[in-house]
């Protein structure tokens, strides 16, 4: 009996830097860039400290030798489990990171914190945390795939799937062969959790799941190399995760064109600061109130036509109580665009939930399943909004391709601007010290060996600076 | 809308050690004794050194300030996340620890390795830990109830469940009021995970799940003390557990008469060193043979007339070849009861997988599901046979309540002797240090506080022994 498992194993195993095309590399080294941003965006924001506690208190101290790893928003050192777990969560907090669209998947915030924590312990060059973190995206993607849309209405998959494609990347850098990514793949998949439920709260759940996504993930490996074995076939297996948690998975996703396809370059960048689902109703809106010059209080109505999983994932927020919650809230991101022209970090803090024009947008917006949207997603996300003006006059609004897709991708340039303004609202870095970064992430592979050190110790910034 | 995790965490903030009865102190201090066996008997087990080295390598230093709960094998002191990690593997590995028949929950590994590293960090005392250890068994089976024989047919409840129970008791020892039991609850089954597709290979998943689920419902517990909030109905909300990961979760379960139902009294001790569901069946085989003097070589077939879970969870085990694996096996268990006339530690290290007359018995056991013994399952787990013998006669052979339930338990007496067999098994501490831990157990209740070494460190006895 075949199993896709083991073919996606012999592809990891086997996969080399020199495999690796041009635009992937470059592509990772964005990516890299990008999630650093997040990372580091996330500092002192709520629940990050609690999980820089929680590592104090668990880990090695300062100055141990299991401390070879950085925790890039208090620049402590700790242990490769620890820094995954604090920069896990720091990288998901400020809705950022990374996405990819067909699987649901948040790559980025699972794969990089767990990759870079275990390449600085290990002293591991650019291109080994390059080629590492593709295979970690690759089977990411592919499992997130599989396991469908069905998965994804109850279970957060970048919780679950995390869990693997974190374990698969540091599987990697171990230098696994085809056994142990099995071995790693069952070990992972069999801890793999998250549920959404968490959002009708607005509770601080979506930082615990990829805090435990990449720090259980590089638990997986760590152990793998050291003889734990794990089921060959914990994704389609009759007990398995699909059996467990899917009603529609679909094996041939797991080995879709391996080596052919690169899952990575298809990885959508975020350009509004609000959940993926918001945005492409958001860039039809603003589109919208461009190309018509209209203004906020010009229009009387808004309906975003969604797919499903929109409005499972929105649904239960009406008017946010936080600004994680804000983000969520589909009225608010659309009355950030229509007020301020945009969603951002600091449009989110400043005016989402305070803002009484923004509040009176909110209560015009409404969503709407639509058929055809429904159809494309998770392939595309098709942006459709229909607005009704004080006149009575009906508009209607159509973006194929969000800003931040493949297709309608951010540059370098952008990428850049984007990263110093991250880092700027936390305060977690100066602007030397975001350059420097910059021009790090974008030589990556010419990295010689990864130090544990990222950012030095001492952040003169953040010390002149109060908390988010 | 009444929240019943609002009822269950209101319970268990209210619960005082001076509420519980005296039969339940007892039993939990007879049930901390137990585990604490089976944690020793672990030692040296694969794949418990890998859990070890994995706390040396990513946990505090020998000597650092963060090292106040003690890792039981090695005697080495850690942070209360590693030490809960270790225990928690180690007491699952010899399949010596406690069940609780209708929620079919191993709560005694999941609790205690939490319940004892938190103890020892925070310094509380006997009293503190035993109140804490009945929150937990208390919550965690009736969420296992609650989650139904749906859930546990496709995911291992020690693993999803056990998350839960340890949360609730760490909660207890950390003083939660209602609001932050509600919170932990939320984190901790967010966390949920374990899947039983390992069984099919033998794999070493079994430990990982009750290791994560104490470590991660310590770490649920600990992150809440410090704020972290979690999803109100985690257990019974649209996107929650019984959502998710059942088909016939009824909520009723949850808080089924709470403060006069001592659930921890229901839970069972285990005799043979075997997989509980196949404990029944080798209770009814052992009194046919003792009732009608025959010998293994008498006997040419025997049908165990078993429960569903018991075929789900057996079933994928034809010949072992690991005596861990053997512990799966129904056929190897009554050839090793046929044989031996028991099934304990050693007869499975000396027997389970070389003795031909064992592996003769094996495969002439086979496996029916019995409606009766079905319907009374999970509340009654119920041993039926039928056998044949070389004359052609046919025998039957019942047995109501297997050796080591509530009505047909374990004495102090037995339950001592059964310790002394699991610490000489592993060599993890001297009979004199038995003993000692033997009277502290029955006294439990009045240890003033608990220390972070429960052993001392040099273990004389251990170095003189080879690993098992």
């Amino acid at each position: 009996m075949s199993n896709p498992t083991r073919t996606l194993a012999d592809f990891l195993a086997g996969l080399r830097y020199a495999d690796l095309p041009v635009p992937v590399v470059d592509r990772t080294e964005e990516l890299f860039l990008d999630w650093l941003g997040s990372a580091l965006a996330g500092k002192d924001y709520h629940p990050i400290p609690l999980f820089e506690r929680y590592a104090r208190r668990m880990g090695p101290g300062v100055g141990s030798g299991n401390a070879g790893s950085q925790i890039l928003t208090t620049r402590e050192l700790s242990s490769p489990y620890f820094a995954a777990l604090v920069n896990a969560a720091a990288s998901h907090v400020v809705e950022q990171d990374d996405l990819h669209n067909s699987s649901v998947l948040h790559p980025g915030t699972v794969v990089f914190p767990a990759v870079l924590a275990a390449a600085q312990d290990l002293g591991k060059s650019g291109e080994e945390l390059i080629t590492a973190a593709v295979a970690g995206y690759e089977a990411g993607i592919r499992i997130g795939e599989f396991l469908g849309r069905s998965h994804y209405r109850t279970f957060h998959t970048t919780g679950t799937v995390g869990t693997l494609a974190a374990a698969v990347a540091v599987g990697k850098l171990l230098d696994f062969d085809s056994d142990a990514f099995v071995h790693a793949i069952g070990s992972a998949g069999t801890q793999a959790a998250g549920l959404w439920e968490f959002l009708r709260d607005g509770a601080d759940s979506k930082q615990l799941h990829t805090a435990k996504a990449a720090a259980d993930g590089l638990l997986a490996a760590y152990l793998t190399a050291d003889g734990l074995t794990g089921a060959r076939r914990i994704l389609d297996g009759a007990q398995g995760l699909a059996a467990g948690m899917s009603q529609d998975a679909d094996a041939a996703h797991l080995t879709d064109r391996l080596g052919s396809r690169w899952a990575l370059v298809e990885t959508s960048f975020k350009y509004h600061a609000s959940c993926r689902h918001t945005h492409p109703a958001a860039d039809a809106l603003l589109d919208l109130m461009q190309r018509e010059g209209l203004a906020h209080d010009d229009i009387v109505s808004v309906t975003a036509r969604v797919h499903q999983a929109a409005i499972d994932v929105l649904g239960a927020v009406d008017v946010p109580h936080t600004v994680h919650q804000a983000k969520f809230s589909m009225g608010t991101v659309l009355g950030l665009i229509a007020v301020h022209g945009k969603a951002g970090l600091e449009e989110f803090q400043r005016h989402a939930l305070s803002d009484t024009n923004v509040a009176a947008f909110r209560a015009k917006v409404s969503m709407q399943l639509d058929s055809e949207v429904d159809d494309a997603y998770p392939r595309r996300w098709l942006g459709r909004i229909e607005a009704i003006d004080r006149s009575g006059q009906h508009w209607v609004s159509a973006i194929d391709e969000p800003k931040g897709d493949p297709g309608n991708t951010l540059s370098r340039a952008e990428l850049a601007n984007k990263f110093h303004r991250l880092v700027a609202f936390s305060g977690a870095a100066s602007v030397a010290e975001a350059d420097s970064l910059i021009a790090s992430s974008w030589d990556l592979r010419h990295l010689a060996r990864l130090d544990a050190q990222l950012l030095p110790t001492s952040n003169a910034e953040a010390a002149t600076r109060s908390p988010a």
